[in-house]
């Protein structure tokens, strides 16, 4: 399943054709993380490590990705599942869904998907679900920052799409420089931080698309994107 | 006092037994911070300094317990007070707290405070705080991300003591590595972070008490931990 | 404008009858941002890299001034504007503001905005504002940490000179003291935070105001602060 994701997020991701993905899924859970039949003592240390590590460089691979990845959620996500949702850029999630790291319910703490939620909520937040392993609502998990929107059920796809088209109306190059920079930038000291991104804002001036945007604006007309 | 709360917390932190820590006060005051009689000129520079740094152990302390230490707050929190709150794992408080760091008012800037306050809530928040003195509700308080969660007070004993019973039911060595590894990975970058906590997974998967919980969870029964 | 706000910034900060400073803004947007026409080809590269480093300057100054630096906020703050919201210590707005990043829609994306909305909103909120370029509500911007408080228009200005009042009735060396101690330990690790925090409070015990503080409060009467 992380291979298969994994491929289906490298498929295309220099296309320019490709502008934003969204992952979703079928049926009333998400995800539900690991197979656990897969990290019993019948497997081998190294083939755990193995599992572990490709689930990282899936949950790295959204965020180095060039376009935005947008989480569609409806319903249960859980473990792995819930890491999957808070290491995408953008989650949007119908008000029926829940949130839960129960990894220690069954031994096994969730210490890899803490990565990605001690990183969007706040730790006394992501503490209290990762020490009791229970769900939080969509609206706390907006509430907290793991989600960027919370929809009624039947408008859930009517939301992302429309959130996704949006974007997609964006210049590809430009949204690209974005994402990169401002992964780079946020883990910098205030002063790199303004370095690095200075200079990208002067990069991004001289792209045909800044130039097009700026002088379409002062036109007052549409912009035309290379991508 | 100290003193004694930090021999509290060291005692039996090694017993199998123990398993959770809550911490609470009697009376509608749940911690005002340092005695400032402590603090004039009549004291040297060097008692200012160890009550400033025995102060910071404590708050450490917290962080490096095998075991969750969960705030039970019931009326006000100010100054370390509000410290040792924004420094616990978990922070279950009732509805008629309120929280400060109102120490700019008698001349001393909370700066030991605001180490623990600007890790947990927004900086915009935790200045308006420290700036102003001025309280904050526990709704505020819930709402920014300074407690876990927020009930009326007649239900703030039931309800501390069922997330630390959750917690008891738990494995004691799945809780404390999950613990450590959560605040070892937080401060790192992302790969780095995936790095430590893959392998951490890994280990927690070879512990007797991993393949316990994944065995009695593939097997429909209840896991029964070492500890 | 940017050299304007720069030398307003700058001018008496070392006064001791300065203790703190209030951006607000005429008519019905607080800021827009950069001049777009000052981003044209006809500009050159170097010309277009020193608008983006005053701006930078500005905003980095607003954290080392040594005194509160308020946003009063009514009306529309984007792109550079809502940079600058973020990057005050402080920040009331009207309920009828708004905050957006938009520059994705010109072409040219919010990287130097994003500085400062990435260290003050969560992640999913900073991206969908960035990639959407959609504005958020005052009430969504208190929400998630971008402003400190919303209040009815007709009750910001009093709101925002009682805060600023609160602030001015305090010592002036004590604020800034705590004001860069702040801004100091945030990115440090915790062991580092406390060690620099401690000694800042060794310190500030130690100041005039602050054995001064000490003793009205202890004797009961007002504090009168040297500044």
């Amino acid at each position: 399943m992380l291979k298969s994701l994994q491929s289906d997020l490298l498929h295309e991701a220099e296309s320019k054709d490709l502008k934003v993905i969204i992952i979703s899924a079928e049926g009333p859970v998400f995800s539900s993380g690991h197979d656990l039949k897969e990290l019993t003592d019948e497997q081998s240390p190294d083939y755990h490590a193995e599992v572990f590590q490709t689930c990282s460089e899936v949950m790295m691979l959204i965020q180095s990705h060039p376009v935005p990845v947008i989480a569609m959620v409806n319903g249960l996500a859980t473990a792995a599942g819930c890491q999957l949702v808070a290491s995408c850029d953008i989650a949007v999630a119908s008000d029926k869904s829940s949130f839960a790291t129960p990894g220690v319910n069954v031994g096994l703490f969730c210490s890899t998907p803490a990565v990605a939620l001690g990183r969007t909520v706040p730790r006394k937040v992501a503490l209290e679900m990762l020490f009791t392993g229970e769900p939080i609502s969509a609206q706390e998990a907006l509430l907290h920052g793991l989600l960027s929107k919370v929809v009624p059920e039947d408008q859930l796809e009517e939301e992302t799409v429309r959130i996704a088209k949006k974007i997609a109306s964006s210049s590809r190059p430009v949204v690209s420089l974005g994402k990169a920079t401002f992964y780079k930038q946020l883990p910098q000291d205030l002063r790199t931080a303004y370095y690095l991104t200075s200079q990208t804002m002067v990069d991004n001036v001289a792209l045909r698309d800044g130039q097009e945007g700026i002088k379409a604006f002062l036109q007052k007309r549409k912009p035309i994107w290379s991508q």
